[in-house]
């Protein structure tokens, strides 16, 4: 059946008793390429059929479907003629896994972060009605990602669309879990609802009132206006939504597609946005998936018949560190608290939890009330970790600057997959960390260039912590460089890892080894290469500063991030402030989204490689620039 | 009675039968002292009966009350023996308008924006709970700043101190405004609520359980869990947070304090987290802020018998400028949209609304979902413009890099109040925006020096927009200087207003009139200084900066705003990247928060005004550093 999906819309020509065998080789073809290049699992097998049932009814690429957060596209990318891409999924160059406007016409709307397709689907709606065009907008937002308050300021303004009597479709895919299992209000709100006794009276209501009615629309309202007004409300689910101006039509079978596209066919016809939560199962149809979505959510390539991950493990890496020293030290310290959003596994929380339940928070994908929560236990003496990928982090600026750095309030914030990430691309490079953090008055930046280090400095920081820290780490397995010279921490002090004289490099956290290999190129050719490892990106060492601008002519900064408010910018306005003479260079990233690939393939097109760096750096040593 | 009111709880000594008088004295009191140094009106004529049930009930400074937004705080001021403070309320060194903890340790937690207070009073539950202390936590959240996403995210999480058995009181103080009127679903459902026929037989049930029991809290949940199972459930208003875990009680007259004491008593003894909806009138006591409450929200001194302002106007602002070019432009392209968070009056778009309802969103306090859904527009061929306060669009950092820019969506943000924005303070001030929006790649910045270069840089924009663009320009006034020079607007181009030999300044926007004055007192002692309006902040002119490069030995950057990340700092990494020879100095704000006071006095504080520009460079121009 595969075989025959090749272009948008082919899928229209398959006859309905092949949908299974259809939704079977699909799963299949997801298993056999995501078992090869790695990538998200779990989330793609619970949303064959419901893909299938949106391509059955919206017509591609005129409708437009939004995906919010996005690593469930991977069906719709095959429905869209995209099967070759998977060869290179999150490859270097190759397809992406989030949709990408880029990539084809039916990719509506970039994803990638959570709780933001039902602002931009409005944005679409307002657009078509603008337009006077008529396009169908869709919609596909996770429970998890409703939670985010974000999805929440969405639904807030979907009355207008009520009043306008304008169509807009919400498919609510709950599959009970976020990445992690799902908490909070809302999440025991629809699990409510998803038990709810009255579920198939309901739906026998709304289909016989559907089923009679040729102009659907208004009269669908007064029947499930009038039904309000009786004792059937109590059994109706989604009242929440109902109350919100969002007509409310569940809970559905996500895997029968007959049902979805009698729903979904009837839900394009009203004249008024409507949320249909439809129930899939993670990982459905893959049995080790099935069991443990969590690990399937995103995975490296692994055996299908056991489930088992290839990738062999190389040491530990920064976030088992983090997990490791964060539960010593709690151990010691009863005021040490942990917050993760939604992430207990990614962020290595896990055990904490299990080891400390009354001090850890799984608040749910909500960074903003995360960070404002961990101000508030700052400010009442206690010693919060929020524990958040650098991406993620971006959803609290203001909280951070507003309600936590102005009054200072010792917040220590454990900033994983800091820097590039690869395969997850432009949405989830953690590239910008470094300026977004060190512009805010009170804040302090800290970076480790090992594995010893990022424990020292985390036991270093919960001791006695001083404002708001963030400790930034990168993914994968942790650098063991430089271990044996690993010093005790001072506030705001770097370290001379080794002297030079023709030029020093300043080398933030985890380009250590970059610099190591350009410094070693360059001493090949004669020179004499310092290295200092910064430690504090803020406060700066300014005494170590002074002290380098009077041995070296040339200064390189290093990071992997944005130079825009980077690292070497402070570095630079300081030493220029000071009248230093000499020159300085920022090697950084410049002005830029970065796509995905392996991380030493995107620091070799950045030119922030070992070989780049000594290139570059040559020439500045040469050329009196 | 006010005379009485000299410290904390002090509230408590007078008599039941004199609360009328007392409430009736602090209104005359904040009339008196608002009318005189400007400030918040309404909001706190509105909250006077509450604020003291508050007091009545609470003990300051053990108990710890939260406010939300914090503009409301006055009359909380007051009762905690700050009386004096009103006759410097927001000026330099005065009285803060905010709750501020350096002020008083009655004041919980600072505040400033928006939605934040129930994550901070949820920080402050675990802190108590953990720490085995027993204060008593109320935050006080506007029916408004509840629309926000960050509330919601908040709400979501208060299950767990139901799970846990844990008291936290929010008083949603519904005045059915948030400045301006309220929008949005949740705004409608508390419509229904506010207006439920059952209200009274509910308060009926409540009062009658609560009086029979003793050890109130277990059953009064028995008893509400009850009547969620009969048909009374549809007249209980609330059963939203009734779902989301939080149990509801109200609406209640938030003018009657018998009432309030009896309630506020007894959420005190209950062991989950309740939310007691209270309903206000805001301005309430003086007639013209009760018939115009947007209008007294935030006031300039002004008559009180008249209500008429005492400040003259001196010439269109800024905002009045922005207002009505959009108009005009709107007017001619049926593309441009505009949309608000709940800013209508103070971003100028009032008539907009008026004029162009159909392109015209108001979306309630949510600078979030404002954002995307703007780049929602955009991604399908329409020019939104989100007119926003520079510091509030802080909310929307993620959104504005992942949203908008990965797509480089044409969203135009016309970021008012940005710069020093005065007598609000340190949540206030608009001096983060250079930085957090350059590093943005993608985006662009611009920052007119007066008014007609406003309107300029407007319609250039919207003719054709490029990209994510801000245009950013201060509170007040607009300037004149230059009018008669403002040329044509060329795309990352800037303008030299005059030529000179020693130095130069590159002044970005609102801050001309000061490197003019430095410029003319250094003229005097002999100096020939170059002024330049660099227009674009981003991209910024290569080709101009290094012609200056090569004209002048010393270059000087001159910005209302952070130096971490801010325009001088993007023109130095340039020159030096290039090997430039000179010297260049950044003059804009150090690395600290900045507080209340005139717009003046805080630049003379910080050194960017034109006497302390000039003796900077006098001495950049004698030493040769």
């Amino acid at each position: 059946m595969l075989e025959k999906i090749n272009h948008p819309n082919d899928i229209k020509k398959i006859r309905p008793e092949d949908y299974k065998l259809l939704a079977k080789e699909i799963r299949r073809f997801l298993l056999y390429h995501i078992s090869r290049t790695g990538g998200h699992l779990a989330s793609n097998l619970g949303i064959v059929e419901l893909t299938m049932a949106l391509h059955l009814v919206l017509d591609f690429p005129k409708d437009q479907l939004i995906f919010d957060v996005g690593h469930q596209s991977y069906v719709h990318k095959i429905l869209t003629g995209r099967k070759a891409g998977f060869k290179t999924l999150r490859q270097f160059h190759g397809m992406s896994g989030f949709p990408k406007r880029k990539e084809s016409p039916c990719d509506a709307f970039h994803s990638g972060h959570s709780s933001m397709s039902l602002s931009a689907a409005l944005g679409f709606a307002a657009a078509r009605d603008i337009n006077h065009t008529d396009e169908t907008i869709v919609a596909v937002i996770g429970d998890g990602a409703l939670s985010g308050g974000m999805a929440y300021e969405a639904l807030n303004n979907m009355a207008r669309l009520r009043a306008e009597k304008k169509n807009l479709i919400i498919i609510l895919n709950d599959n009970k879990m976020s990445i992690a299992e799902n908490v909070g209000g809302m999440s025991a709100y629809l699990n409510k609802a998803r038990t709810q006794k009255g579920y198939v009276e309901f739906k026998g209501n709304v289909e016989q009132s559907l089923s009679k009615i040729p102009g659907v629309g208004e009269r669908l309202i007064r029947v499930l206006k009038k039904s309000k007004d009786s004792i059937k409300q109590l059994f109706i689910p989604g009242m929440m939504f109902e109350d919100m101006g969002i007509t409310y039509v569940g809970p559905i079978d996500g895997h029968n597609i007959p049902q979805m596209l009698e729903i979904f066919q009837r839900a394009k016809q009203l004249d008024e946005p409507i949320i249909i939560h439809v129930v899939t199962k993670k990982g459905k149809g893959y049995l080790p998936a099935e069991k443990n979505p969590a690990k399937f959510h995103g995975v490296n390539p692994f055996v299908v018949k056991t489930g088992e991950s290839k990738t062999k493990s190389s040491g530990p890496t920064y976030t088992d560190i983090f997990a490791k020293t964060l539960a010593e030290a709690a151990e010691e310290d009863p005021k040490i608290t942990a917050v993760t959003a939604a992430m207990p596994d990614g962020t290595g929380l896990q055990k904490f939890g299990e080891v400390f339940p009354d001090r850890f928070y799984d608040v749910g994908i909500e960074e903003e009330h995360a960070v404002t929560f961990c101000a508030g236990m700052a400010s009442r003496g206690l010693k919060p970790v929020f524990a958040v990928y650098s991406t993620f982090l971006q959803r609290g600026f203001d909280q951070i600057l507003h309600d936590t750095a102005i009054g200072s309030y010792p917040v220590l914030f454990a900033l994983d997959r800091s820097g590039l990430v690869g395969a997850d691309g432009e949405t989830h490079q953690g590239i910008f960390d470094i300026p977004y953090l060190s512009m805010i008055p009170n804040m302090a930046v800290l970076a480790p260039v090992n594995g010893k280090e990022l424990r020292e400095m985390l036991l270093y920081v919960l001791k006695d912590p001083k404002c708001p820290t963030a400790v930034k780490y990168s993914r994968g397995a942790a650098e063991t460089l430089y271990e044996d010279q690993v010093e005790k921490i001072v506030w705001g002090k770097g370290q001379v890892l080794k002297e030079g004289k023709d030029a020093v490099i300043l080398s933030v956290g985890n380009m250590l080894p970059e610099a190591v290999k350009a410094a070693e190129i360059l001493e090949e050719q004669g020179y004499r290469i310092g290295l200092v490892n910064p430690r504090f990106i803020k406060p700066m060492d300014t005494e170590l500063l002074d002290q380098l601008g009077e041995e070296y002519s040339l200064i390189v900064t290093l990071e992997e991030g944005i130079l825009n408010g980077g690292y070497g910018s402070m570095v630079m306005q300081y030493l220029m402030q000071k009248g230093y003479k000499g020159r300085i260079h920022n090697i950084g990233i410049e002005d830029q989204f970065v796509e995905h690939g392996s991380i030493s393939e995107l620091r070799k097109m950045l030119k922030i490689d070992g070989e780049n760096i000594a290139a570059r750096m040559k020439q500045w040593l040469e050329n009196e620039i």
